[in-house]
């Protein structure tokens, strides 16, 4: 069927091919690149049948919402606005509402598998009413692979999954990350490459995201020496241990791993300061001094 | 080759069965189990030629201990005992050493699959001396899937693999445990059934963690309603805990799911009467009885 792409980074990209490749009829605009079928939101809005589908691939936040506002200007009556991104499923859920009152339909779509999806296919959350939701099932269905698509609910339910998915992401990594680490510094000489390598196959810690850092053994070697000990974090994670305090749900997991990317990007540890300067006043703890530190690092 | 299985629980008879499908000529003993070839372990070593290779898959602790204390009142020299179970590294690393004394090898096999492995393979990581795991790697080929094997270290490195592994099970289920509580507690009507099943498909959370959840929604339905929540520990987080603490190495994430298993066996949770005790001796917020609280239970 016919679908019109805004958007065109590595996810946008990669499910524009996908959708092409299965014989979809995708029309696709984006500012910043080239290879796209409409010069503006307005040429692409007549490249496309009424009832027209407009889909959202862009950065979540400001990006999402200016084009959100942009395509509520010029969509007709019965035009569907799908948005593909990492948004917040709160506004997600506005959307839908501020849509509703034009006539436009908004639908939620929560969308897994990174640059690997073009080839895999992209796990796909959907969350709307049911008339946009079916009338868009085989753009849904191409996407994903065989049984990775569902409509799990309404407004907002999309991103809610897919905002939990991630959530999970961070606890599944965090948790290989312990685990090496513990191995990395035991009295063994351990090739983690090799030790993951055979998790692959039998164990009951075999996943996707262990083959992934199989990968990245194979490609930086067993210390991963290049790969500087800082993480970002893109929100999720955050919106998941939100949501966790909102329906009084315990969730250290998700806050531990949250937590542990903070920690990976504070260069003060004013927290270690006032935990050493605690010690030293109650107990007469020596403290290392910051520039015997800094001295010893010049050495 | 030939080996003799001593302990033919689940683990134990699913591994001589596919040692056995594979032409190794297994002679297995075990006191509980009427089809086995030998009735004692002295009979066990009749049956088999030197040099021996005696596989202990039976209980961690006391168990193992005794059966690898009268295997070495009548192994030979040049006899391997391997322990499959899930010993603490510090006990394979002593044994190790006590068996050498007696000119007998000793091999610490980490085994992974529980009770998929018969069909799957078990992932095998094993320590020890180089020529007793040589010589015995034909067994470790055909108990792994293909690539599923790894002679990864010295004495104790194959359980110490299998403990961080275990540990790193522990965190896994916990984050996924989490997330599915976040969905079930939403404002959302999730069909927890269905989205664990598309997961398995193109998402980044897939994993045969995953698989496992989705069969067990299958078979229990999405609240999982005839499981208790109660869950049981077997020893390997604490030891892997136990191990970071050793190392200064920070584990939140498998602290928080060990202890999270001993929270839903805390049927007193004193921890939380001390922290509402508080609360009213310094607030005077209202603490709820008791009584109150089992008369409501009884409505």
């Amino acid at each position: 069927m016919q679908l019109g792409m805004i958007g065109l980074g590595r996810m946008g990209a990669g499910m524009t091919a996908r959708l092409r490749e299965n014989d979809h009829d995708v029309q696709t605009y984006d500012p910043q690149v080239e290879e796209r079928t409409a010069g503006s939101l307005e040429e692409l809005k007549q490249q496309l049948d009424a009832p027209r589908a407009f889909w959202m691939m862009v950065p979540s936040g400001k990006v999402t919402e200016d084009v959100f506002q942009h395509l509520l200007t010029l969509a007709d009556k019965g035009d569907t606005i799908v948005d593909g991104g990492n948004s917040n499923f709160r506004d997600s859920k506005r959307r839908y509402v501020e849509a509703q009152h034009k006539g436009i339909h908004f639908v939620d779509a929560g969308v897994s598998g990174g640059i690997w999806g073009l080839e895999v296919g992209f796990c796909t959350m959907v969350g709307g009413d049911e008339e946009p939701v079916k009338r868009l099932e085989p753009i849904f269905e191409t996407l994903a692979p065989e049984d990775g698509y569902a409509h799990v609910g309404s407004s907002g339910a999309g991103h809610f999954a897919k905002m939990v998915h991630n959530g999970i992401e961070y606890g599944l990594m965090q948790s290989y990350a312990e685990g090496f680490e513990i191995m990395d510094h035991s009295e063994y000489d351990f090739d983690l490459h090799e030790v993951a390598g055979i998790w692959r196959y039998g164990s009951v810690v075999r996943s996707w995201l262990l083959d992934l850092l199989y990968a990245a053994f194979e490609q930086h070697g067993s210390k991963l020496q290049d790969i500087a000990p800082y993480v970002e974090d893109s929100g999720e994670g955050r919106w998941t241990l939100q949501e966790a305090i909102n329906e009084d749900v315990p969730a250290p997991m998700i806050a531990a791993s949250l937590f542990a990317r903070f920690q990976s990007r504070d260069e003060i540890k004013f927290s270690a300061r006032v935990a050493a300067a605690l010690r030293q006043q109650f107990g007469g703890h020596a403290i290392k001094l910051e520039e015997a530190k800094a001295g010893s690092d010049q050495r």
